[in-house]
């Protein structure tokens, strides 16, 4: 696939190495995840709001109440910073200077619009769950036009991408490898846990759903 | 302990069910997480870079290459927001509509100041490696004049701050709960893994630090 073009807000100057720009590392990070963290100003001053994501080929999509303060910010159109980012490792150096963290992160900037169209919506949200569940949007109760109305769907069109991959052990000062100090990678990684359900399943329901995450 | 005082920037107005002003909600959900989002703003463009952070009272602290492009626009000290967020769990519910996530997030305000003194920035660094690995900075090699000089400290006095937890099952419709579909919640959370060395260890080095993550 082709790259995204580096500019003067996704090219890394510093430690250039640990940049990506091709779409396939871009769009990996972003199918490894489900919450990002989005980036907005109101009167100069930023906020930073953690929201559950999905991708679409070159977009990606998130929702949530028509009165969430986020969402109504959004719908003036600032622009957007969108960040996703995976916390792979604790790289344990053999002096304090050098001790790292193994990630993924993509940093997107775009422009948010509004999915405003009501069977445009639906379909948006029949992708976030079955992105997450699949196979299970045809199991549930279906969604009401009220309660379609009382949602907002904004989507992302990827203008300029930029991810940063950081992976194996440190690297540390010729003469440290002769010091008795341990030194390596401890993963990090995110889990599920087993499904607990609410104790109020109606008789005949089945277990829970398969997740992809 | 005395709450933080909720402003325009972080009263919570929809759902204000899940917000918290009290200290200890916001710093212990700064106290569990080890990556933080930080929003800040470059000639009206957002930007949300991931940064290990760590805690010391009121404030909350960040390092980097004193060549980091989010480290020298914090220099200007521009108004900044800082979130950190525990995907704790997916709630699966019997309508999509309902379907939402378990999770405790921290959103903190302010203006980021530069940690100048050699002492301070050292201490602070300590303190950063002791939070992750008790015991470990006496037996690390000390860190050099050369290095503390490449490297920006910088802090975060919380002027304000506000969490948002949600826990617990999904909340359905009343109407719903006869439907024949799964619904409860699946558990997600982070671990570490078994320590991996760098294939480099010296004779004599002992094995990995204790982590508290």
């Amino acid at each position: 696939m082709t790259d995204f073009t580096p500019t003067a807000r996704t090219r890394i100057k510093r430690l250039p190495k640990r940049a990506r720009y091709d779409r396939d590392t871009v769009h990996a990070i972003l199918d490894a995840g489900f919450v990002c963290h989005i980036g907005y100003s109101i009167d100069g001053q930023p906020y930073v709001t953690p929201t559950a994501y999905w991708r679409e080929g070159d977009a990606v999509y998130w929702h949530g109440s028509s009165k969430s303060r986020m969402l109504l910010a959004l719908e003036k159109r600032p622009p957007l910073c969108l960040t996703v980012t995976h916390f792979d490792g604790l790289v344990v150096a053999r002096s304090g200077f050098h001790m790292s963290v193994n990630y993924r992160s993509a940093m997107l900037f775009g422009t948010p619009y509004k999915v405003e169209e009501p069977g445009e919506k639906l379909a948006k949200m029949e992708r976030f769950i079955e992105r997450v569940y699949p196979g299970h949007w045809p199991e549930l109760r279906p969604v009401s036009k009220r309660e379609l109305k009382a949602m907002s769907v904004f989507g992302l069109h990827i203008e300029e991408a930029v991810a940063k991959v950081r992976t194996g052990g440190p690297i540390d000062e010729n003469e440290d490898y002769a010091l008795p100090i341990w030194a390596g990678v401890v993963p990090v990684r995110q889990v599920l846990g087993a499904p607990v359900d609410d104790g109020r399943l109606a008789p005949g329901a089945p277990g829970a759903p398969r997740i992809t995450l």
